[in-house]
């Protein structure tokens, strides 16, 4: 029920041209009518001050153009995710060089209606583990900085050289929330849980071959993490964990 | 290497009774002496203000005891999960019934050494659907409480009812921090991450039959969720989630 | 909110004591209110004339009696499904061994208020292959005698025994819908499919070892069945299938 | 055997000119002779105005186009399902573009004999929560008004945003029957099953990566719906979803 | 239909009292009247000389010895298998010890109505790797027995100790066709194929743990053999290897 | 050791110039000398007057070319399976086009050196459901025949057309051996079972998308067949099947 | 052959009672014939210093006891794998205490011929992470002792705590091979693998629950690692790690 | 911490410019300052002699040169595995051909700085069973000798032609460490495990259709050989293998 016909009904009834019964009927009959705005949380992206988000897996150049064509004119920003680079023409084209920035590495496009400002408390930490697993980190980072967070990226950390993690220790621990991309055994979440008190979000990527069943093995293995405090994404999210990352990293309430 | 050996070298070194050499050759033998207390987060639990946590499942009555008095003895609470309700009988023995908290449900126990305080910002809200996923709901919830959160209590909402679960939309929305647990489909975290703009931990339960697979439909269903800002535990794993929702809930820097 | 409240809310706009501004933010801020008997379909169960349903697997046999008085003072029948035999005494002391129907090999009980009263247009058959299969497709019958079916059951029919399954072919063809329980290859529901032009819905069961896998083999014959028209349930699932078919087999509208 | 043999067995054994022991024998050595009408339901499409139904996957275009042409040369519509845009050319030629509907789409092509005339009895709702499933969806309307029922779409609702199906509310309680097409976590039907009282049947789709295992998730997630009266089919078949649905839609002993 | 109303039918036309159309239309109305011995092989056990057999898992005793009695009434031997010990008590007080077979490892029990006869060609030789395997080879030699073969029984191979095979070769060349039971990998039959030229058939067993999983590992490794000829039945499934073995050592025609 | 070594040590022996020790030893030094052909069946392709056989897959044409030379040249007709089209070429130009005979369907190819000799004793029957398993069917078809049998096809029957498979009923029963072909549910050889009294070798087939799982659903339907005496081959592994059809369909001793 | 038929036939062949032909045929005739010796190891376990293994899963205090007391007296110490404490009384009353020990926690026992005698040339080190993983970790710890090696157990170090596994560093590098055991991620080996540059040997353990699905998690970890020189064993497997570990352990040529 | 900072440290404190507390601070502070050497294994390749190595998969050729360079200035040599034949001509032209030793069917380059020393103490044997599995055999068998191993290669040996694996028996045995690589039933190592005693490495290769799904098969039967001493590694993984024998052959403290 659009305000307006609130409006009306209730002015008629206050005129005495319907009764109280038939008020109660009338919105009863309605579902939602007038409280829309209270109900659903239609506007989470804007109020949170996060981009609206375009899966860009599978859409063509025109279909992911007129999106965000739609969205920025709604004066959202626009982060595209999952875009293979010969997308990314089309969109520079649209709305100009200077308003689209293009993460070739984590295959992520932000069209940029308003500058990017920093909403988060606290550092988000990207964490991972090889260079394998580059795209998926850098699409967590590149999320995580648009979505309004202070990043630092952790890359080249591996279990099987426990001392490169050591090395970083004291920017691990620095973060507010840490995001923690590895494949094959998927064993970094809990190394790293086992040295840091802050949240830990795992992202399982398909990197390896054969027994890693693309991306099962890590997943597994990050879902049985013998550190508590971890918790998992689906294999390959990068999007996901910083999305996750970046509502634990707001002040609640904001 | 504790603190003693350390001063006792250094200061053989300044009489002149060890070379700078041999100083250098000694320190690099011990790994990690002396700076045990950096370099290894030891007393996470106790700084945190956290239990020591024992794993309950296939432990005897007497390895309960012991291990908690222990634990009690270097001044922490112990919380004790997934234990049989008639083990408990031994730690009311030995700590007094004033001094073990005992949630048959959840089948978890606390020993307390001293009050729990509450040093969670917000409140963790656990959600649940069904009387079947009790037990990890509760378990989640009495974690929640003794790591020192305010907890509220959603339970016997589901997906096939949303009208149950708007009607909690006051109290979802007042969580700093939600716990979802559910079964079968393991819908229910992205009915609430479509209501709700804060973290989601989601547990899938292992209740159902047949093409349930002791939890495995809801685990995928939580995995892909449509939700963004959803994680995900571990079957069954209402402790890991309620533990990571306290690290969320927690000043970063406390 | 409830009806009075509402009403009180009107009139005091109507005396002018509030605005229309107000009482449209009032409305607005109470999501539901009013309306709850129009969104939500709380009372699905009784305006379809079915039973309640109980879930009996894991509740004890005082639950269960306290559930199915609480309901049975509601005016509903209960239908307790999967309940052990040892459990059905506690029903009989409450309500008297008249008002409880048991069928042994189903693992299911009718606690009735009043009579069962046939409400589902034409005729619901239930056929399966083995003696192994009886206790699910005895669960399928019994739950759709409860939802007001004329049920047939034909049993003992099976795909390695095509001559038997065409004897019964008037049977099959007389029937609105059909529920098809299989274990093993699950390949009954196919056979039938093609004989028959009526709704299909396949059960597999867990009957079977090695290779079937608990009914997986079978579940997936199922959905794989090259036969048009046919959809499949949960393994196990006699229940879900004949309130699926009660739903087909009643009059629209009703 | 075909009619004129068994009047010429019969005309000879009224003649005398064979026993009654030779007329059995005969009979009997000739496994189904004379009933095929009777026995086998070869008709089944065309008694229940159904087109015939082509698989388009694997095809080629001058297969497709000869088979097609047979059928219609027998009087059928035919209806050719998952065939890929440029195979298309060939039917519009050979038929006529007036003859061919072609929805891109859903992949599907209706070559038209006669007037597809609406035998359903109410109405086939068609529920699909992405752009994503929109394929799978599409099959499954483009299939249900192919099959003469009249077919309402609701896309572009899902789980995370209920308020969106919420305000779909009416358009899905005045269907006789609903397709739900889900990809992800599947739970779209779970949340509709607790919205309506007409038979369900839900369509696990393919979308999705990661841990959704080509629509794994999804399957797994309908088979375990927590709402009854969900039945489920093959991952992404559609018309397997459409064609149960019309054969519910139909007037039984139409 | 039975020979009589058959009869009579054909009679009532050469009187005259009925028309050949409607003669026509009364065969078809009934399927399969007068032709069920023809069509239908329901004597199949019977003419080939089997035993009729009985699925002995989740059958009380009082059910078996029904079942046997209504059998050997008809005059066929009844094979049980996977008879619980305790079981056998009932059949042996109910036929008499002497008609009573019993082995014990094979949980295979032969209630004789008469005395099994050699109808097989050639012999049948059961090839298993290990003491764990027993009852699955066993249960294979004594169905083959029962259902009329000569049996060579060679336990004890494996396929690490590659010369106690070679040891036996001239027996398993004698053989006219061989069942290999084997669990764990599953080797075994792709080795003995590489040394026999007759048909094997490969029965893997649920011996093992771990990653065995119950019978996969080795049945996945039997179909997989590099040795052509080797076909596979389901796990455990000595009783269907052996009947397999008899339907091939069977003289074509008998 | 060949024959000729061999004799000259004991030559050797005989004239004095070594002791009996040092031929024991000898003779021990040498594993399997002279004995190869008792103890290894290296000829057992020759001996059946099987041709040699070739995996196509994954060879280039010319190592096609040269391996097919190389056995053509001691004497063999060969067999090359899953061969692509495009690769016969080089062996019609090698051979000739009347020594190579091509399937195109079933991507098979015989080289010819002698003609193919039926030596089998009865028919093998090639039963299967659909145009999409035809490859797979004809696979198994040719390599029954180039391995010397006389081959019937039964091609289109399907288990939700009974009918149509009851029509061939007495080709069925003719056939010493069947080897049955399908996919999706994998229901044919089931039904087939039932219907004839001779061994049946199941071949399942990656015909199917979705929940079919490359074939997955139709290997464990035939796993779980209800009919005894079907034994299952690997997915899409037509050659296996009629390697052990002719193995069963050869007379034992030849 | 055993070597007296060998040297009668020899010799008659020197006397000129055979001719060379036939002392060829005879040799033929006979697979193996006097070189099972060199052939076959049959004595791999006595020659390698190794004791006779029984699995005792499964097996009866009766049969281990016979089965140890044939072996024994052959001259083998015996180590019996996976037996019950309760099945040990037998097999002390059997030998007497002083010849058995027994390992309640391994649940293994060594019957003692003679005292085991040290024939490694290094240490193995078995590596375990939690208290959970004790009674497969002295599996291997007993086996590798049994079996002739040092053993040096370095349980109690985990993952999530790096730091206790740094301070055991020394001990881990004076190892000559590893066994490192774990269940849950499965990590362990992988940080091991980082730490030491010798052959490791990983085990999962079915330790944990949920998704760690009884091993399946840790198992693909451990296939994954991103450690080189990692090998597995199947799950819970400690005799067969240590087995391995004690092969590598041994000198080549001894 | 870097030596010279370390001896500065003690130099101020010896001089009396700091003090003992604040020495023992700033040891702290700085994890694993000075003793890096000590802790991380950082020169393990060299130090062993091994090459570094640089995993190919999806690296361009540039990406691939850039590395080698890097790493061969710093004095290693360096093995590329699993690299593309179209990208080796880069590496030709910045190394010159004689530092680029390609093998073909391995798809792995050794870029050499110095010549490959052999250093490992025995034999190498790498096994294999078909064609089919020669690329993963040739990468054990480059990888083994680039690390400093004498290499013998058995390919084209077969569980189902036991014989020949039979007439390579001297060549098994006379191997310190054994690698099989084996596709399908992955039956090989166990028949090689009963007839050596030394360890044997595992490795599946993906090799097979149908149900060998990609290697799962070949695993399975290899982690459940009932060969003791078999370890196993991932799928295709030749690389892992040999290095695992490289540090079994190396002479422990080299």
């Amino acid at each position: 029920m659009d305000r307006r016909l609130l409006e009306e009904l209730l002015e008629r009834f206050r005129r005495g041209e319907t009764t109280l019964e038939e008020v109660r009927e009338e919105l009863a009959r309605m579902p939602f009518h007038g409280m829309g705005d209270v109900v659903v949380d239609t506007h989470r992206g804007l109020r949170l001050g996060f981009p609206e988000v375009v899966f860009g897996l599978g859409k063509t150049a025109e279909q992911v153009v007129r999106i965000a064509a739609a969205l920025t004119e709604r004066g959202s920003n626009v982060l595209v995710t999952k875009l293979q680079a010969d997308k990314v023409v089309g969109l520079r084209e649209r709305f100009g060089p200077d308003a689209v920035e293009h993460d070739e590495v984590a295959g992520a496009v932000l069209v940029r209606h308003h500058p990017v400002e920093v909403t988060g408390r606290g550092t988000v930490c990207i964490v991972a583990a090889g260079t394998s697993d580059l795209p998926v980190a850098r699409e967590a980072s590149f999320t995580a900085r648009c979505l309004g967070n202070r990043v630092e990226e952790v890359f080249d950390v591996g279990v099987a050289g426990v001392h490169r993690l050591l090395h970083h220790l004291p920017g691990l621990r620095s973060a507010n929330v840490l995001v923690v991309v590895a494949g094959m055994e998927g064993a970094l979440p809990s190394v790293v849980g086992g040295l840091v008190s802050r949240p830990i979000i795992a992202v399982p990527t398909s990197v390896g071959y054969g027994a890693s069943f693309g991306g099962i093995a890590a997943l597994l293995g990050m879902l049985n993490s013998c550190a508590p405090g971890v918790t998992v994404v689906n294999i390959d999210n990068g999007f996901g964990a910083a999305y996750a990352a970046s509502l634990i990293n707001r002040e609640f309430g904001s």
